[in-house]
């Protein structure tokens, strides 16, 4: 039933390469099936103003897409002057379920810059991004932790993140494009290994989707979420 | 427990005043309590360029604050020259679901432009932007009508919103200031009256949130905004 | 011989609502017939950078029209990116009026803040902001004073002011929209309470004026703005 | 009583140069003692959108200072992004006024585009923009007529302007930079070569002024704008 | 001497992977030692209005680096609301070569945009674009000519790009970061393969250079590029 | 063979203007012909952020034209609300020309800002600017001296600039505008008066320029630029 011949609760094959990039603190490329983000950590010394004095740390994140990542070119953000809500309503996203995997405390007044930017889109590139960038993420706390710039390790669990979808009336999980364009209801899902719910975002595209359909793919979700985990477990041995 | 001293499934008192100017095709002041949003639905010729010729209408949707509807006064958006993340996440989500609401060709090439201003704020603008925006549309809708612009009602159903959240602990309904920006986890949920979902946006503010507090929390919601039909019925009659 | 059935130099009902929303710490309602406008006054502690350390206090205003205040919907300035020459030139009158009418010593280093929103346009929504927001200044003012953050008061008169032009060849008073557009020369009067100008702004915008047409249009202004000023003060008390 | 020795009524020496840069259709240099203005006025076939098909003519103007025009340097309005309210401001009275002197249906479907740059300043820039700029504008009708783009004179009457203020107590005419950062009140007065008023825009700066302080500035202003028809007509012929 | 090891007239490893990107016309990651550049060529029917009608066709440039693709991390352009004038100054550098490797009418209307994003920065990231986009430009004409857009090829010949410089008062080529930033004078030069010159852009960092150091440089250019040029044959067989 | 009937290696009637207003510390008219340029230097006490308390000074520069300096009227870039990369690069070589020509420790924390502004083009307004650049900075180094501001003179050689081209095949030296829009090639060179290179900046327009052509070219410019310390040291007596 997939154009992708899937089974509607498997994933693509997700690849993460660490180190892909020399000078970031966290430098990963991640792959699901043909959609590539390179997200990157930055470790910076310092606060955004309204945080200055709380002994508190701050995560932020970007996400930006090549303009011919994608099937068509798209114009270039920076030569627009601006981005577009889709463009800061992920890079919110990405940023606030980052932020929700660690203990700002433990991170002092220091910054981590998080860049996730698509070198090829098919479907699922916000989730992607996220499921990179906890990598990421964590290479940049470990290093400072040799660095001695933190004393204790900020994570509280890893998270990671897949798109489900109602695609010709029933729950697939992780959707590319061709899904993505054709899908009545598409759901990302962001989890932690803990096994709670970090995120979720449900919109009906074509038809309002019931409650028994939200429950199939949250239960997909769920499945497609721990197989990230692994994986990226892997990629961080 | 909360703070006003609602039960946890109360809601706050709404009001909906249709007409409430008069240049708009629609125009409608929601309450619900001390939050108070204009929403006016401006029906206009022609649709943006991307749908020309397909006999399809479009609706959008912008979102505002006024400097001063918050505790303390923010900048305003057109002085800053760009409206925020926030900002068009919010526009977004209104516009989407309202396009959710209505049958796009029975629009004819048509644009129905619809402005939520929020001139008080104490928590769920969103929800209550859509929930108003709704009913200004149905007044828009039967302008056309009256005007002959359509022949037939686009409208598929009635939508409605409401937050929801984790306060203290317990799954709480229509969150107010002091709750939301004490919640772990707030989740708008944008439903049809025929009893189904068109979105649902759940955010771990400060904790993780397990699935039996999402359902929970759905319960809620799904009972708030029936009540949420109910009075927007009682408006249009 | 007004399109209204008003007397040459009869204005409209004028009704002010003081406290309208709750946050701001001066907030009125100012309604000249169907022009309504939002004024807000916030206080906030320090000036901008070019009074610092001159003991002296500072008040800025801004301007702006909902989108659908207006006949046919207007963009919206955030959307924009920028707002209109008409906007600025119409936010530096109002901060420059109000100014006038404050002694900035006896302020402090503190900067009040002024909103003037339209949600409904007919023609002299400047004079009806710098109207309703001289009733707001008072009301921060006043706030100051019971929060002790200053000693005197600093208002050293009233202001108001009103639109006045020759219509039709005649001189007449408080231009409702369809006069406005039709006028052949507009003028805006901001008057004290103590009968001295503050600013006089007229343009021929059709034909030029005679320096007796001016002469009668000023003398309109006059007694209307005296009307205003009654009318102020019955809203204080 | 003056900085500069003038008597009240008294006028800096004006020089008017023509064709002072070679390819505009009209081009001025004008100068009132030190303050130095470039007018041009640009010829283009077609009006903006909003005149399309309704036979009428169009002009605009756009007004700029050198950044080293005045005795601090000023940012680049091109480098900050945008222009400030005032010199929106002042470029819509400078075009205001000129569209005031010229019948636009007699220039057909074009549009005369003035730009006002001042390389000098020494007070008196917006109203030596308007005089100089009233003769680029008939050297650009000029052209057109030998051109024979337009059959008849566009142009209804001249127009030219001065500031005048209350400078220590007393009436004076145009103002000087010493003179202009002292005065109470300031008022820019544009008028008709047929004894009208075109604008009259009076601003306390310091205290209100009184109806008999305006009757003095307007008398001041009425005289120095003769002077100023006589000097303009000098240079045209 | 180098800091690389490098002799003077010694170029880093070079690598062209083409079809690095699937949805592109030309897609190519070249790299210059640590530096990576994704140059992608993308075709669009159509040119911009100023060609319209003319029987020729465009080619566009647009230069980007990912936010950490520097030793420190930069600000996203995109979020800055505009491109810094060294980006739009490559930017004009690329489209400028490769427009003069190309015979626009044999184009047709159609336009190619060329986007270079650099995903790692070592120096020498401007010509590096170069070298590589006119690869991705090979693959999009070749693109063309399978799918008849075009009947003949438009190549007039190829072009690659290198920079040297006079580093510790020696020339060398292909400066690497560590040598790009102490160097006294840095070169980029553009060449065909049939060995003219398309640009030269010399610039003093530190010190003015002599005629003699010139002709060192341009010498040390002239066969580093014909290096390039059989890199780039071995990519495209 | 020259539209101005000019020998290949001769340049237009320049002529400098000091003191050509007179706010600012350095401000010069400089005339290539029918090209104009106004250049003036502004000392400010202070350097930008990235430069504080190293004990070094700094140069900047901004290049504009206004709107009708052209053939046909350019929109105005403050209106458009951003510089042209072509203004962004120009500004750049500027500025990068002026620091190499003087030794910025001696210049203390102190920043002089150049503007340079086209009132007339007729082809070369940058190498103008740079020419007439340098002497406005000589006056403004002069009036530090003078101030006691600096106790040395920071200038290390006079610069000066001038474009030259291959036109119909030969070799010439400053180009006016018809010649400029018709070159094969066209180079920017700016030299010391010690003889050494500043900057050479060669663009293949039409057709790609052989080593031979670029040597012809320098050989005129090194001429001509010898001729412009002439007039610049005659200007500066």
């Amino acid at each position: 039933m997939r154009p992708s011949g899937r089974t509607p609760g498997q994933i693509r094959p997700v690849t993460i390469t660490r180190q892909f990039t020399t000078h970031a603190e966290g430098s990963v490329l991640i792959e699901f099936g043909d959609t590539k983000v390179i997200c990157t950590a930055s470790v910076e010394v310092g606060v955004p103003r309204f945080l200055k004095g709380q002994g508190k740390g701050w995560i932020t994140a970007e996400y930006g897409m090549l303009p011919r990542s994608t099937h068509t070119r798209m114009r270039r953000e920076a030569a627009n002057g601006k981005q577009s809500g889709r463009t800061l309503e992920i890079s919110r996203l990405i940023a606030r379920a980052l932020r929700a995997a660690v203990d700002l405390k433990a991170l002092g007044e220091n910054t981590i810059s998080v860049d996730c930017d698509v070198i090829q889109a098919d479907g699922g590139t916000r989730t992607a991004s996220i499921t990179g960038a906890c990598v990421a993420l964590v290479d940049a706390l470990n290093y400072m932790r040799a660095k001695d710039i933190i004393k204790t390790n900020p994570l509280k669990h890893m998270i990671a993140a897949v798109s489900v979808g109602i695609y010709k009336g029933e729950a697939v999980s992780d959707l590319d494009y061709p899904e993505d364009s054709a899908a009545d209801t598409d759901m990302n899902v962001v989890m932690t290994d803990t096994g709670k719910l970090i995120e979720i975002q449900g919109t009906a595209e074509e038809a309002p989707f019931s409650f028994d359909e939200m429950h199939n793919m949250l239960a997909l979700a769920k499945d497609s979420i721990n197989e990230l985990f692994d994986i990226q477990k892997l990629a961080l041995n």
